[in-house]
């Protein structure tokens, strides 16, 4: 080791955050701020390294640093804040010798106390014993001598006295730490590189320990969970380091406050002087800081800031106050958000502060936190919603049958099922909390109960699902509301300024167009026409469609249907006013429309006036074995062509019908999905020309439309050049061409995709993120293919990608036009695409 | 027109095939082969193309060429034999004056006969009047003259008593028939082009009428059924055309019969005259034909000779009869054989003479025709086999648990289903006729019937199913033994030797590969090992393991399916002596091992001694979305890495326990399905050579394999070039590659997939034909990757493409080393190759 192995932290010393650590340089620049920060020295990473690997730097040196007997402190800095490290250790020093002389300066109980906890820290961190031996529980000395003795016992050797030699383990111990599996596997999911260094501050303790007015603190500046300025902490005197955040008996209050004593009015220069600290140092670091300090017989000392841990809306709000203040850039308050943190704020949340009692974990597969009565059925959640009582639904997994049941629960709950089953993408749409494939659970519908293990929840019992983590928990926890304030606003009219790719949403129905155009999407991307048709009105006329023996009864049914699809498209055009709107035409199997029960069955027998066999018969007749790779899409469009005239005659009578009220011309876009030929193309386009010249010769209007493929096949991402002849757009549906690339079933996948996951056979679920090597790749055939066929062919995602940043950064470079994501994904979105932009420009 | 317009056919003329036709070309060459040939005019498809604008030849000049008062014959002459044209059409000229003058010099019922003919042919196929108005039963002045009646009646004017005239309705309304719509759809699904013209030969009628040994007939020198050389045919005295195959009364034998006259007897030397134009005709035309001929008055006249429409087996024992004679090159006899013809022999057909009862029709999934009483359960026929009593299953659909019912049937018929569902795909396996389908065939468990709109059959009735033509004949029907001949055997040595691609068999047991042993093939190119679990004995065990609680549990199941495994294994390497087998790991979900109905399911629960509700359950459980995309293949070999454990022991324990008795080396191919990610490959590839060296240890044999991966999905095929670092081969998959190319399940499409073929959406079912554009592409991608990164891999196609002549021929191009199908296949593609290969060199 070399004189560089450490640097005492000054105003001049050469600190830097790569190689020091992000403590170290906090440090420096408080000491800069000429803020009283006690004498510090810097482990650099390489330092840390080489004493992982045996090689210590000289401790007397070191120890000459600071004044003989001086109590020191250990704390970890890598190279940013949320990369981990071991806990801080305090009171390296403590010694039957300074026992004796803290007990003869401040008395033995305060000198017990700092003997005790190093002892029972270093018991427990540093050789590493079993730390319920040294869970003394009242500071005294028969419990320090306790201690020392089962330290002797367990080591075989007396607690060290020398100084240098506790500093020295300890210093070990911790870079040792560093390399363990646990500490590398916490900071890589933070995104911390594999080699990343741990830099070390050993610190001066400041007193503390004297008359009333000493004692340790911490204080904030802002409230952690609205981000409104606000000052909150607490100190203790005689206390040490977060003690005071312990919330112990003699803990003061900060601000002068009714409940009881506080700094403010006991120490107020010191208060003062704080105040001003944390001014400084908001101002020039540029973040809200946690400022820990000590007073000795009231002398103030800074020993450490770190950024407030905050609410994903303090992080809004605190980013754009800054920006508005000028204490950073725009760009520097976009980058600063985590665009998943936006989709915390359009949801309730379960209050971080409330303890929770977790009765199963599950997939967060719809953020959101709700509460209610646990309800197994459709009927059940519609009664609750009736008697204006919130539920959850609860069940094995959901399908279009529950539609109404979802719409009708505050919650969604599933044994089945992953992050893109029927439950997953509905309660997203929906912006519905949801929990899938919650491991372990078991639903038992007939005993109506729903159980972990023993632990047995029944109908009726209250629960609590946090859609954004997954956790289902018994009983009520308090919720915070949503917080769409005007920094969200603010802050999401700055994206919009900085991005250069479109955000379109998904819309079914126009309830979600209505939430769409509330965050600002910039059109409708996919509207799937075929959840119109589950509402209760049209779903019978849908199964009378699907049952029609004659053409006759089929024409008749689709007839019923077209005044409401019409009605639909038109509310759809007028909520979105000018702005574009990319219908699909139906896509769903048939089989999809029927009941799944036999209850069903049976009512559906009673409403068409059919007996029974022959609806099981037909429904049996239409199931298929893969449905999602069967009878659906453009080849029922084809096998039964009137529901596609049907469709686009509403779609054509809907735009001329907004249009003529409005005095501007809607041009919808018509999109044709599960195309894997470009003669379905074709065929397609020719009877849909004929629809839209009919409807022009009725009504007179001019109707303009632009046709489109939805490429979700590989096949047709191949052969995207001879399909984009024919159309004007192509959208990328990743949903599907990811089921096709990897032959998996989204609906399937949960049963191995976490265990897949974890041993790393998949970097990550390509359905949450888009797989760039695979799927990726036949999307940019298909888009190179496609524009050479045809240059101003108009290019986009849509799909549960479209709302994932890093799947907006690959249709950005693929240059598309837009991505297209749920309503409730669009802020996120718009955030996401402004940061790659900003990144890209640096 | 020009004087070009029609051309006498003479020695010298310049009569082409290629603008001509096959008729006129034909007609030349018996006449330069000196046969007896009555005067004859060719008219050239621009000749025919200008008669069907408008532009008649010159008629006067036309009939100059011919003997004043000569009745003629006209017959098409398009390219090919079998592209159809209009039927040929006598007696053109006969008027009231010949009708006198035939009257006088033969009778007059002669004369009536001859005429009324020739006005039925005539208002029926120029005159386009309704046939049955002139379909008078007994040829008599009376009926001639009704008909001339009606013919004035309907077509307000006389019959057209002008020879010239009568002759250009003739050839106008033949050119204009070859441009309908139904003969263009005709000709074009035997491969002819769109601009595919038609000749026209214009004949003088030859005698026929006169004493006793005058008439008509027809003599072919095979027989057409089984290809065998014997003279057959009829002669008729007063005849005309082909008026002596109708079978009339006064007919004769040709040859010597016990069972009439003939007319070797009757005009011996007519006959010898006869049958030496037919060896001729033979040899210089280097095939069998059909020659028609007249005498008039012991004088012989050949009017036309037609190659001899017969059996499959008949097209092999000509093609290598004539080769071995030296008449043609065995290239060529290779080359007249269409590969599919192969097919047919190996199984049973029904007789093409025999009268059908058709019930219904379906798709023909696999070849060969059964017949047996109708069962509706596998049980039922088991019984029935055990009673050594043909039956046919009938089912809606077939699962793997019918695969006893299967084995113990004479064939099987499903109401669902397409050219890959499971019952098509086992019964090409078992080289077990099948229809699969069978559109408006309704089976009714409970009642034990089957119905196709009105008509019912029940278990027990008699049915023969046709697998080669997907007809359903209620009945029994006579049928033909399969052909496995001399001529079979010679065939495919020849081709053999000519072919350049390698031909192994998929086989999944024992018995299988004894099938592929017999038919040559050259290995093993997939032995999917989940068929030998399906066996009785295998099955419960395969169910204790899916049941497991425990790891032990489960370890213990898989300890007896050791060694059923191993046996299997060595069986397969035994039959298969030293030729490579290729071993795929378990491929299905776990589920499909599961009974399906409750029956099953308390068998089930009796034989595992659980409760029902704990099958039921569980099964549940374990039911997928989407199996095709689900928990099977390496991600079910991954989740539950005990089976490929198993698996990959018993292939080394058995390769090592035969090769050490036989005194070589046995490698096995060991193949990962469903491969979606390299990590997959080199997960199962760590576990696979962890066995393999305890193997090593364990019995100190030398185990040598080879792994591979089974490219099935689109991304693996993407990825290919990461994945060939870790592999020996890669086998393509294209039944899978092709579902997910065009996000298609094989077992649902055969609901649409007619109406699409049909409608020429697809213009092949690409379950039959490899898609090119598409799926090809895929598989071109991950070929060129692949070698890149490994230029010594071997590459082949598996799956039931590998039996289709297109795929082959898509193979060989892109260098593969083999391909690999069903057993029963094998012959096909070991023809088809070789074709592939001559057609090459050419």
């Amino acid at each position: 080791m070399t004189r560089t192995d450490f640097t005492e932290i000054t105003h001049s010393a050469v600190i830097r955050q790569e190689t020091h650590g992000w403590r170290a340089k906090c440090l420096q620049r408080l000491i800069r701020l000429d803020m009283p920060v006690p004498r510090t020295v810097s482990l650099s990473f390489a330092a840390v390294r080489a004493i992982a690997a045996g090689n210590l730097p000289d401790m007397d040196r070191l120890l000459a640093r600071f004044a003989p007997g001086q109590l020191l402190s250990v704390r970890p800095s890598p190279q940013f804040p949320d990369w981990g490290g071991p806990g801080a250790l305090l009171n390296i020093g403590m010694n039957d010798t300074r026992h004796a002389e803290i007990a003869a300066a401040h008395g033995e109980p305060v000198a017990t106390r700092l003997y005790l906890r190093f002892v029972q820290a270093y018991a427990q961190h540093v050789a590493r014993l079993d730390p319920e031996l040294f869970d003394a529980a009242e500071p005294c000395l028969p419990a320090l001598q306790a201690a020392l003795h089962d330290y002797e016992n367990e080591m075989e050797e007396p607690f060290p006295q020398d100084p240098a030699l506790q500093l020295a383990e300890v210093l070990r111990s911790m870079a040792r730490a560093w390399e363990g599996t646990s500490a590398r596997l916490l900071r890589q999911a933070k995104g911390a590189p594999a080699e990343a260094g741990l830099g070390l501050v050993v610190q001066a303790m400041a007193g503390g320990l004297g008359a009333d007015n000493s004692g340790a603190g911490v204080i904030e500046f802002i409230d952690r969970v609205s981000g409104e300025r606000r000052i909150t902490g607490r100190f203790k005197a005689h206390g040490q380091g977060r003690e005071a955040l312990e919330n112990g008996a003699d803990t003061l209050y900060l601000t002068r406050d009714p409940r009881g004593p506080s700094l403010e009015d006991h120490s107020p220069e010191a208060f003062g002087a704080l105040v001003r600290h944390g001014e400084i140092a908001r101002a020039k670091l540029r973040e809200e800081m946690q400022i820990e300090f000590t007073l000795d017989k009231g002398e103030l000392a800074v020993l450490d800031a770190v950024p407030v841990v905050r609410s994903s809306r303090a992080e809004v709000r605190v980013a754009v106050a800054l920006a508005e203040e000028n204490i950073i850039s725009r760009d520097e308050a976009l980058m600063r958000v985590p665009p998943r943190a936006l989709a915390d704020l359009m949801h309730r949340q379960v209050d971080p502060r409330a303890p929770r009692d977790l009765f199963a974990r599950g997939i967060a597969a719809s953020p959101g936190a709700a509460q209610g009565r646990i309800v197994f059925t459709s009927s059940a959640a519609q009664a609750s919603a009736a008697r204006e009582e919130a539920c959850i639904l609860v069940r094995r997994e959901t399908t279009p049958e529950d539609i109404r049941g979802m719409h009708a629960a505050s919650g969604v709950l599933t044994e089945r099922g992953g992050m893109t089953s029927h439950a997953a993408v509905i309660g997203r749409g929906l912006g519905l909390p949801c929990v899938v494939g919650a491991s372990g659970v078991r639903v038992d519908m007939r005993e109506r109960s729903v159980s972990v293990g023993g632990r047995v929840l029944r109908e009726g019992d209250m629960i609590t699902l946090d859609g954004s983590t997954g956790e289902v928990l018994a009983g009520t926890v308090p919720l915070l509301e949503p917080a769409l304030d005007e920094s969200f606003r603010t802050l999401l009219v700055w994206a919009d300024a900085r991005r250069d790719i479109g955000v379109r949403a998904n819309a079914d129905t126009p309830a979600d167009a209505g939430i769409a155009r509330g965050f600002e999407a910039e059109g409708v991307g996919l509207c799937r026409t075929e959840h119109m048709l589950f509402e209760d009105d049209r779903l019978l006329v849908m199964r009378e469609m699907i049952f029609a023996d004659t053409e006759q009864d089929r024409a008749a049914a689709l007839e019923r249907l077209l005044p409401m699809q019409r009605a639909d498209f038109a509310h759809l055009f007028d909520i979105m006013q000018a702005r574009p709107v990319c219908i699909r035409l139906f896509d769903p199997p048939l089989h999809e429309f029927l009941p799944h029960t036999r209850e069903g069955m049976r009512g559906l027998a009673d409403a068409l006036d059919r007996p029974l066999s022959e609806i099981t018969r037909r429904a049996e007749a239409l199931s298929e074995f893969n449905p999602m790779l069967g009878m659906r899409g453009v080849r029922l469009g084809l096998t039964v062509p009137e529901i596609y005239d049907m469709q686009a005659r509403a779609i054509f009578e809907a735009a001329a019908a907004v249009g003529g009220t409005r005095g501007d011309r809607v041009v919808p876009e018509i999109m044709i999905p599960l195309v894997s030929a470009v003669r379905e193309v074709e065929m397609v386009k020719a009877r849909v020309e004929a629809v839209a010249a009919s409807v022009r010769a009725e009504t007179g209007a001019e109707i303009d439309y632009r046709l489109g493929v939805m490429v979700e096949t590989p096949r047709a991402a191949l052969r995207a050049g001879e399909i984009a002849q024919h159309v004007s757009f192509l959208s990328f549906g990743t949903n599907d061409l990811t089921q096709m690339a990897y032959g998996l079933s989204r609906d399937d996948a949960g049963r191995f995709m976490s265990d897949y996951v974890k041993l790393g056979i998949f970097s990550e679920d390509p359905f949450q993120m888009l797989d760039r090597e695979g799927v990726g790749e036949l999307i940019m055939i298909g888009a190179e293919r496609a524009r050479v066929a045809r240059p101003d062919l108009t290019l986009s995602v849509c799909g549960e990608h479209a709302g994932d940043p890093e799947s907006i950064a690959f249709c950005r470079d693929a240059g598309f036009a837009y991505v297209s994501c749920s309503p409730f994904r669009v802020p996120v979105a718009r955030l996401a695409a402004a940061q790659i932009a900003i990144a890209g420009a640096r």
